[in-house]
């Protein structure tokens, strides 16, 4: 495995990999990497001859009052996970190697971004869409990966792709959860033991709305209100949001038919975490 | 030659050209070609093994009061145009292929589209870049190509590249004039014999102005003036802006020094016509 810290680099590797006729196979994160990141990886590992993992905390999604500061990183930790993942190139630039100067080009996604963490964070999604442009335009890999977690980043990633003609293919990789269901998230880190076991509620709530929509309950009012009354009992768990929206234009329905998915946000403690799960499952995005 | 008119037929068209080793060179037009475009496809065929010519009238970069439906649009005389040029791939697509949804994701660049003609025609240039970037990523080129005429467009598709970390280089070939000094462009089509001679008032007028910076003017104010006294001669000539900019940044400048464009545009009956000149004219933008 190599790591390279410098566009110059990564270029001069894929492309040497990519005149070997190789299929590229990339990884975008911020670090902190867990295994939900592996099942990324795992996923390019399989399906591609080389896989790139790029690590980089992008200043440019996070709000000025949200945790980029604080944001976990360690890198020896997590180019240590990536050899263990069979990782091929690690790209892990710095700010000054990403952005230059003040940047002046922005990737905007409309109406996808409006809603669910886009209507609470401001921006975030600009900032995730501009990056994700340069790492595609850096890396340029026949597939990119992207965890179902992140499911309106993922349904934003993909519409940019398809309506910019972005030559390469996004995969969606299911949710990877603790054994107690909490859904792998580098923010995770922040909880303390009791804040840790009341957010086993952001999963239990949509398990719960879940039972009921395979019982038969089709009113987005009523599955809402089911993750809800699961939240109630624990009183670290402070709702931000709880929607039931299309799978695909992430617009929210107002009876349930087709696929949709069930989408949460809440913080637990002065930790924001998200969760979502897909109903019916099959189906999958990817 | 060939002429292709869907996003797969091109990237199978330039995907072989790329397998063999070629360099591509790209230059995307709106069509109703002149000698302008074609020292563009010269720049590109003397430079590269395979050029690409897109010819499209992209909807997206046309206000709603603009000529979007009366832009002169002859595809034979353009193909014939392209073949004589010694051009290899025509990509000429319909609107439905490339926008076969109302598109969602756009590309932006600030502060940069904010004065100049971005100051009288909003969401232009979003619509340039966003095309732009679209075409981008259908022909992957190594290098495309871009007219002094249209001085803003280029130096924002230039930023839009260096920020986004576009894998090509942009070229800026100078203005090509008519014999008495007018800028060529596909709207000239649209001047009656009377207002054809008027315009040669807008390069009179930006020659004058070289004039007087050449003798050591420096005070943008005095050479906008002097612009605007030859263009006082021509009643069909009615300015728009005349602006003294600086050639990178496109800010208007206070004192002359350094590159600056004296840039403008101006209606001439009907039809908005745009030219500039850089001053000093060495140290090109390309």
């Amino acid at each position: 495995m190599r790591r390279v810290t410098t566009i110059a680099e990564v270029r001069k590797a894929v492309a040497e990999a990519r005149a070997r006729g190789a299929r590229i196979g990339f990884v975008p994160t911020m670090g902190a990497l867990h295994a939900g990141h592996g099942a990324l990886m795992d996923a390019s590992v399989a399906e591609c001859d080389v896989t790139v993992v790029s690590i980089f905390v992008n200043p440019l999604q996070f709000g000025p009052a949200e945790d980029f500061h604080k944001y976990p990183r360690d890198l020896e930790a997590d180019e240590a996970f990536c050899r263990e993942r069979g990782v091929d190139i690690v790209f892990a630039p710095s700010d000054e190697e990403m952005y230059p100067r003040p940047p002046r080009a922005f990737v905007e996604v409309e109406e996808l971004t409006a809603g669910l963490c886009g209507a609470y964070r401001p921006g975030h999604f600009r900032g995730v869409t501009t990056v994700v442009t340069k790492l595609f335009h850096i890396v340029q890999p026949d597939v990119a990966y992207f965890g179902q977690k992140d499911f309106q980043q993922a349904a934003v990633i993909r519409r940019m792709v398809e309506d910019l003609n972005f030559p390469l293919e996004i995969r969606t990789v299911p949710t990877v959860r603790e054994a107690d269901g909490l859904a792998m998230s580098s923010r995770n880190r922040y909880l303390n033991p009791e804040e840790r076991r009341a957010a086993t509620a952001l999963y239990r709530g949509l398990v719960a709305a879940r039972e009921v929509m395979e019982k038969g309950e089709r009113d987005p009012e009523k599955v809402r209100a089911r993750v809800r009354e699961v939240w109630a009992e624990e009183p670290l768990v402070r709702e931000q949001y709880i929607e039931v929206v299309d799978a695909v234009d992430l617009k929210p329905v107002s009876y349930i038919d087709g696929q949709v998915a069930v989408a949460v946000a809440a913080f637990v403690g002065t930790t924001r975490l998200i969760d979502n799960i897909l109903f019916p499952e099959t189906g999958s995005l990817t």
